[in-house]
């Protein structure tokens, strides 16, 4: 088998075989296949597709191109969660000590944030001492002793795709529906999931903007999912506007803490709980059937409780962070200037674009750019108002945290355009669009 | 201007501006630009095609991206010829002194051959002593002394063709009209070409396996060399079977010294007359207007009065070569085993497969399958009978010159499949199929 005849095939529109992706994707992990060669092969891929047999086949490559983790020893059931990423999505802080509360644990690798869309890991290591790496072991024996850990992704894990998707960065090939979902796909499987809720977001601060697309994706990711053996769902989920209030590191942190006490913004509440019944109801198919309507509450009831809290507690504890700074959110890092934005008209907000509130985020130093930048985990902003809302003038808008004074002012010209203000009575957003299982 | 936006663009199939195409190949000459995404350009330039604007801005592009020799101060007009490779193709041995015997001088750079398509410049190294490597300056003292120069071409022309030809090579993007077309006037215009001659093959042993192919090519060729102010004709010629009898370099150059002598393959002299007869009226077009059959003629009482093989004399001995070898070609290298097969059965020859005598020649070590593979000059193969002759069972069909009997007879076992019989009579090939002028 040659590259050259692969790459031919895919060129002329045809179907690869299932030994011709794998040979391709095994070749290209080792370095017989050059990068100049993938790259041509993404392109005709990019632009002819792939179709599902050769999605699925080609996800399964990239799963089975490093170590595979295997946890049926200690966990039941693996359940994971993905969010396709956005602004102000602190999702899994909330979500992972919160099904673990409910008595299903939870082992999760999860990811650095790049442009606007944040990470999880960043976010975790606003706590001091939070180790975010993990050995093998070190991973395993927590997962077994605490039914809950929350690391970073294992180098080894589906390295084909870490490969691939760094060279589709510079070779104009990723908004590909294929090549996005086998990357996601492939990295929930090499981590051993076999239930995983899929958060897709769409619109103006996600890699989707049309709920036509992100569907399609959607769709496509749980029929790769359920050709596997897994149980998927996929949500289609708003982020025109930021998900809460908080947007930035250690001000997640805080936020995520509020909702774990039973507080925090109400979209953000509401998300959570949506988030966490799917994975409670998939976790326990196979013993007996329960509703969502059940598992709603009960994850609500553990919110309320301070059990959610507790796990976070414990999970916080058990990779070294500081719990001190959970207990009291004022002592996680906080930014040397505060300044808040008045509304300088009133009306309703008709849009609150996310997509400018994460890059005012990046501004103040919150995210990166590139990978492998720094990160100021105490800056970010708060926005006061969501879209719906009436606002009255001298009202607050946005507070700002920055530790640069020139980072803030540029913010608050970015910030200009931000908010869209309506003379007329606007509707909330909803929190879902879409709810997508295997068929 | 960023390299993935134009590959994201032409991915899209849009129309690139000439600033984009200068920057990508400006940026991809100096390394800026890395082969990966070259080659996911390659492959969405090779699916949506580039227009004909963009392919003349890409000739131009490549053309620029080193040095540009400018003959003007030594010819009047300087005249060049391409072929587009095929086996047995002496054609530049004969033509280029022919055409300086007719008072037009010729200072040409020409390639070394790959695969089953020969290179003339492997072909002069036959010949002892002969230079191939000039430096600038001697290349023109040369041209204005003698009116005529062979050698290989420099390594600075057109190097951005070089850099993604072999690109090409290893990301299934060489069949594509635009880039073939793009490649080979690049490097026409960056040697200073004021005429061209473009002899474009088609058949079994052809790139181009259609005459509408090849057609499309060369038509192609001619808008480009038309549009940037040179005087194109391409004629496509015969190459189902080799031209003339002899396959090999020093078995090639033979032939040639024949066919200057007046003698040789009349296919040979025919298709050696006609691309000569272009060449001169071409490059007196300016002056006055000469009709093909004149040049015919002319060409003709060159080739016949002894001229054109004492303008071979000229040019080998002002490279350097050993004339004696030319004056007698039982001196060039000779092989050590001679071995003719004949023909079984008596009938007519249907089909004398090109591609399956090139192969042959490989066989023998008379080609190389990759660059900079040494070859054997001595070796390769002539044919005795050509399609539409007729054939008498014992007759010789094939006279091999070995120097390996373990080659030798592997290939005899290839030419069993090479020569089609046939009960009833066959035509002979056309030497061309068509010639094809700017519109």
């Amino acid at each position: 088998m040659r590259a050259v005849d692969i790459i031919a095939r895919k060129r002329d529109g045809a179907e690869l075989t299932t030994e011709e992706i794998n040979f391709f994707i095994t070749a290209y992990t080792d370095g017989t296949i050059p990068d100049y060669q993938a790259a041509a092969w993404l392109m005709a891929a990019y632009i002819h597709g792939l179709n599902h047999r050769e999605t699925v086949d080609l996800t399964m490559a990239m799963a089975n191109s490093g170590e595979r983790l295997d946890l049926s020893d200690i966990l039941p059931v693996s359940v994971d969660k993905h969010s396709s990423g956005g602004v102000g999505d602190k999702t899994s802080l909330i979500v992972l000590p919160l099904v673990a509360a409910c008595g299903v644990p939870v082992a999760k690798m999860s990811g650095r944030g790049l442009g606007y869309s944040g990470g999880t890991i960043d976010k975790l290591e606003s706590i001091r001492g939070y180790k975010v790496e993990l050995s093998p072991a070190e991973f395993r024996e927590q997962a077994r002793q605490y039914g809950i850990v929350l690391s970073g992704q294992s180098a080894n894990l589906a390295p084909a795709d870490g490969k691939l998707y760094a060279l589709r960065d510079v070779t104009a090939t990723v908004d590909c529906l294929p090549l996005i979902a086998s990357s996601i796909m492939s990295k929930k499987i090499a981590a051993g999931a076999d239930v995983v809720v899929l958060d897709v977001k769409v619109g103006l601060g996600a890699f989707m903007r049309h709920i036509e697309e992100a569907s399609q994706l959607a769709r496509l990711m749980v029929e790769i999912g359920t050709s596997v053996g897994q149980q998927v769902v996929a949500l289609l989920s708003d982020m025109n506007q930021p998900l809460g209030y908080a947007v930035g590191n250690a001000l997640e942190v805080t936020e995520a803490i509020e909702c774990l006490h039973g507080g925090g913004p109400i979209d953000l509440r509401e998300h959570c709980l949506v988030v966490a019944a799917h994975m409670l109801r998939l976790a326990r198919k196979n013993q007996s059937d329960y509703a969502m309507s059940e598992c709603l509450s009960e994850a609500a009831h553990q919110l309320d409780s301070g059990a959610a809290f507790e796990k976070f507690r414990v999970l916080v504890k058990a990779q070294g962070g500081d719990v001190s700074q959970i207990d009291d959110p004022t002592t996680l890092p906080q930014a040397r200037i505060i300044e808040t934005i008045n509304a300088r008209h009133s009306g309703y907000v008709e849009q609150l674009n996310a997509l400018q509130v994460g890059a005012a985020a990046i501004d103040l130093g919150a995210g990166r750019e590139r990978k492998g930048e720094s990160i100021d985990h105490a800056v970010g902003l708060s926005v006061h108002k969501k879209v719906g809302d009436s606002i009255t003038a001298g009202e607050p808008l946005f507070t700002l945290y920055a530790n640069d004074e020139a980072k803030l002012a540029r913010t608050i010209r970015r910030l200009d355009y931000t908010l869209v203000y309506s003379a007329v009575e606007t509707a909330p957003l909803p929190a879902f669009y879409d709810t997508i299982t295997a068929t």
